[in-house]
């Protein structure tokens, strides 16, 4: 199926280097960092250059690669290899696509050695591992779309937090992938975009790429989310996540907890967007998903000003969990779960 | 009773002008503005150098007195106070206290007429007047604080948002007072103010003031409220007003609402202070409350930097109202008023 998708690609493989959108910077400007070392891909990991679970996954694969590909001998590739993974996943504790692209990295690295293949050959076919675990996301994302597309209708109004975009992801999206398609299928859905505070997600990537792409969004603060929805402009609510539990908790973007009350008191569905690899059997609930805790000056000086006074208290969650009760259904690659999710996740991966 | 209350005073009458905190420029900047016409207060509220519906309203009565001062002849005089009142209101819409301050102040024109005052004792009259609704907005507060802090008990969490402290009254603040007040008695709360976007009164200013005061604040998000509350750490909630409607409605900051449908869901009481020059009998229900929507900018670019695309469409309403089924009291100078409210508020002013 050709598409339409006119999305910047945040994560591209270049031959010999990585060259990554620096979502920081973005609306205003678009540079592409070159990343040449698995040191500069844990940098960009740590200090949000890329930033959505699916793109960091990719954006470490590749970097396990160009930390392992100057060894000299199988021996000491295959440790490097070990060792740059392990590396890579200290850059953020949350998001579960980071651990399952670095494990599936090491796995694939000594499935290689097993069969035999020489230093230069498990080189290539580790650098192919890489390209597919993005090239599989983008097909991911699309199906994604498909099916989080039948719950909507033509004229909905449709709230989505933080960016679980083309920008997030190898393309698509996760969340935003039913906008996309639905442009190229001349469905209208009306889609309100949440700024995402402190780091302003929404407004500067959501909002930013889905203008770009041609879809109706309206920017708002988080805070209006409750009065629009109390206006009846909301008829669902859609985000993705960074790890989902056995038990079907779902951990995302600080605020998603806010939106997902809010929403249940109104009577609006919310739905969660994600791939299979970001559903975590091995986490019985939310309370076990580590919350990264950030720095204070993201919210006291994240608009380039100073807008809190010096020294002030700070308490700055980069993450919530929302307990399953508030998650009407989570959309995967292979269809739409609804509870009971300890059960129906479960079924996903037989 | 004297009082260890130590906050900055956003209005001062010096004399021959309102000397005005500019509130735009905290925390980093403390700037009083000399403000020597009527112009100049329309201006000044508008742009929200001065906020907070008490500090509105005496600030617009200071207006009336220096747009009128130099009339010669008391038709002329009689006349300027009505038409500078008239003009005065048409710089902010939602806050009753304006519209109420501004009224008292053409009645108490009158009246100093009708007595047959010769000018110059009709406008020193009209001055006092106004320094009146300053010095009573004070006493008020302090009741206000007196009554909230019998809900309070040691070691409390209690969650506020936007300012409504000393910075937007004549002194002690409405939510913020049994803050001040519980300091000045050794009891300990534990304060989280929302940052409230878009403006972000919450953490230039709450943040700012209990700061300076001395008690113990966490600065967060809005996005992050449902979260702390999660967590166990809050209480209550207490927040000001810009208008009460005669069935308990409540007209407040834009997040407001969402605030309190999240306090109800987590069974946490949420609580309104404001003096009864906020409660409006002739507006019946908050459906009736005029909600200013304010320029695209104060989200896309709000601190001289864009965090959002060019050309991005945003709705940005400066207010919602939370309906009175969320509110669980009303505390007021005369006390603590609770549902049914249609009956109740009436009661306080007979």
């Amino acid at each position: 199926m050709t598409s339409n998708y006119a999305g910047l690609q945040s994560v591209i493989w270049s031959g010999d280097k990585l060259d990554l959108l620096d979502q920081r910077l973005l609306p205003e400007e678009i540079i592409y960092l070159p990343l040449t070392t698995s040191e500069d891909v844990w940098e960009a990991i740590r200090h949000l250059k890329v930033r959505g679970a699916p793109a960091i996954g990719i954006s470490a694969a590749y970097g396990v690669v160009l930390g392992s590909r100057d060894e000299q001998t199988l021996e000491d590739w295959l440790g490097q290899v070990n060792k740059q993974a392990e590396y890579l996943a200290t850059s953020r504790p949350t998001a579960v696509n980071l651990f399952w692209a670095l494990d599936r990295m090491k796995a694939a690295a000594a499935s290689f050695v097993q069969k035999g293949l020489a230093l230069e050959a498990c080189k290539a076919a580790l650098l192919t591992e890489a390209i597919a675990i993005q090239s599989e996301d983008e097909e991911t994302n699309r199906l994604i779309g498909e099916h989080a597309l039948s719950l909507f209708k033509d004229d909905m109004g449709v709230l989505t937090h933080c960016n679980a975009g083309g920008l997030a992801t190898a393309k698509y999206g996760t969340a935003l992938a039913p906008f996309y398609l639905a442009l190229e299928r001349g469905i209208t859905l009306r889609v309100f975009a949440d700024e995402t505070r402190p780091v302003l997600q929404g407004a500067r990537l959501t909002a930013f790429e889905l203008q770009q792409a041609g879809v109706d969004v309206t920017l708002i603060c988080d805070n209006m989310a409750g009065m629009v929805m109390s206006k009846g402009w909301i008829d669902a609510v859609i985000v993705g996540t960074d790890r989902v539990a056995a038990n079907g908790d779902v951990a995302n973007k600080i605020g998603t907890y806010s939106v997902a009350v809010l929403a249940k008191a109104h009577g609006i569905p919310f739905y969660v967007a994600c791939p299979l690899s970001t559903i975590d059997l091995n986490t019985p609930t939310g309370a076990e998903i580590p919350i990264e805790e950030r720095n204070a000056e993201e919210i006291t000086e994240g608009f380039g000003k100073r807008t809190a006074p010096q020294g002030i208290k700070v308490y700055n969650p980069a993450f919530d969990v929302t307990p399953n009760e508030y998650v009407t259904a989570i959309i995967t690659e292979k269809g739409i779960v609804q509870a009971p999710y300890d059960v129906n996740l479960r079924k996903l991966f037989d």
